[in-house]
């Protein structure tokens, strides 16, 4: 006669535990399924826009044609900037796996994406937990004419300022391409720190209200470890961490520096001063303060004229239709947002030049 | 014959050091010693200010006497509140010890300070490491007459949101004390997380930059959590941390819950609603814009006039006076801002029956 002592079972599907799991928890399984383990916050279904399916039930994003028809032709986009949906790779501990992943996606925007329409652009993937691995990625495709940035997640063991990262700095500098960063799984895996300042978030609520903490940190620390100094034509872009916290970081970046510039005897300049040739910031998702004016105060005090630019986020649930600017903007400060900071930017034709979908100027 | 393999030798002073030293750091360890391991950052020499040192010797802070004369009496100070130099305890890994040291640090200032001038009042020291001794030490010192706040440092394990801490806050509660949150030192011993949203700062400056992005985190935890739906007389107040934060981290919990209140269901009003009842912010250090007019358009979005309170961080090196409050701001806000929101909030006198320094109205 035998004892076995550990047999794993298990159920045939997660709906089938619902009769015994109390609300809300019931409703949320039964829509979203299971909380993923490598986050451990529930995010929407896939975050998804519950209208982006394609017609052939594809996943929403995955169709050119789907995509053209439902975002840049009907908001007159003259430029996407393609930025995928692999921003858990650089939380893999396995860096080769991770280089191999991001090169199958560039490789694969290339060649499925490009080709139908030239009015996608693309920010190329690296796995920047092997820097020299990423440099190579962006010297093997950095020169395509259609790869307008870099694209980093934000999850990363090291903050963006310290030299370990050099070696990319230096190859983005040579192809002249900006570096955006885009919200990453911070606590997940590799990803060191949690994703707030204060630890793990509860929710994907709370880690979303927390991205702007993460870029607050990104930015201080790559303009006081003096990244800028080391590469003058280095930029970035910090995408979907809001705007109105910028003012009070270089504020008190300036205010502190006064006392204790001799912790950072590298900088040239004021804090602050870096921002306006370094850094830009998307719209989307933009803070709702109950007075209008507020906003327009806040896109003063950080010149949002010349560091704001669209972003819509599509086809991810929170997307902003170019409309989502608030009421209020100029006609001027408007058409600099939604196209001139970006042409600037990244280099792209004036706005009067801009091509329609065949290229055409 | 014996051959010793591990023989630890030392060096009598850093000082020896300094001949084999390049600069900067040759001065840094020749003026303020080496690193402490404890932050692994550069502090300012114990962080005071030059003028701050007793005529006796003694250390900057630690004669009743002497901090009358310099902060009481030269600047008009109705109260001050007490909070100690002990910001480290809450990242002591022994609790027990932890415990010991603020139940002595609070019996000593209650032994040595508050006979010395009825306009001393005090902060009460916890150690939340252990929460229940924590509400213990509440309910032995809360009923005092001169204890006006329960005081933490941010140094924490666990976001204070977390029901980990409602012992700490029923406790609070009960004796109607808000708790002033202080910086810590992240990244040091127990204290998980790191200091900034992006993991280690490299230097005091930086570091003492990112204590806002904390704050903003510990603040999103408390509202989004629910701590103020189960505690709903508990009040706090943020020490250190700047301003010009708030209405960004208003507008985009706000923003974000009005997609996600699922996954905050127990929340009964929007977010931002939580911050007017249950949270100060202090003066110290202030952001310094370059145009005035936009830290007063930032007073005007966070409600300064009620929300702020002036604090001077006497004795140390960044001490404000109340003096260094923006000019341009109405009397009546620098009144409420320099008295009554803090008396408001403390239940001290209303301003013209506020007593002199022997008590007398």
């Amino acid at each position: 006669m035998i004892i076995d002592c550990d047999v794993h079972h298990t159920r045939k599907h997660v709906r089938e535990l619902l009769p015994y799991l109390p609300e809300p928890w019931k409703t949320e399984i039964a829509k979203y399924g299971e909380r993923k383990m490598n986050a451990g916050i529930l995010q929407q279904e896939g975050g998804m826009r519950w209208d982006t399916q394609p017609p052939d039930g594809s996943p929403p994003g995955s169709d050119p044609a789907h995509m053209r028809e439902q975002l840049l032709d009907r908001y007159n986009i003259a430029y996407a900037l393609l930025s995928g949906s692999g921003h858990h790779i650089t939380a893999i501990p396995d860096p080769d796996y991770a280089t191999a992943l991001v090169s199958a996606w560039n490789d694969h925007t290339i060649a499925h994406w490009l080709p139908q329409d030239r009015r996608f652009k693309m920010s190329l993937w690296v796995a920047h937990q092997d820097p020299a691995a990423a440099a190579r990625e962006i010297d093997r495709l950095g020169g395509h004419p259609d790869v307008l940035a870099v694209w980093f997640s934000s999850t990363t063991r090291i903050p963006f300022g310290h030299r370990w990262f050099d070696p990319i700095y230096e190859a983005a500098q040579r192809h002249n391409l900006p570096i955006g960063i885009h919200p990453g799984q911070g606590g997940a895996m590799l990803a060191q720190p949690a994703p707030t300042a204060a630890g793990m978030a509860r929710s994907y609520l709370e880690w979303h209200v927390g991205v702007s903490q993460l870029y607050m940190a990104q930015t201080a620390n790559l303009i006081l470890e003096g990244v800028f100094e080391r590469f003058p034509q280095l930029r970035f872009f910090l995408v979907e961490g809001g705007i109105a916290w910028l003012p009070h970081l270089m504020w008190r970046m300036d205010a502190h520096f006064k006392g204790l510039r001799q912790q950072a005897p590298w900088l040239k300049r004021l804090p602050s001063e870096y921002v306006a040739d370094h850094i830009r910031l998307t719209t989307q998702p933009m803070e709702e303060p109950r007075q209008a004016r507020h906003l327009l105060q806040i896109f003063e005090m950080l010149d949002a004229e010349r560091l704001l630019m669209y972003a819509s986020d599509y086809p991810h649930w929170d997307f902003d239709a170019p409309t989502a600017l608030p009421s209020g903007l100029s006609a001027h400060a408007r058409e600099r947002i939604l196209y001139d900071n970006a042409a600037d930017f990244f280099g792209l034709p004036a706005r009067l030049r801009a091509p329609d979908r065949e290229g055409r100027v």
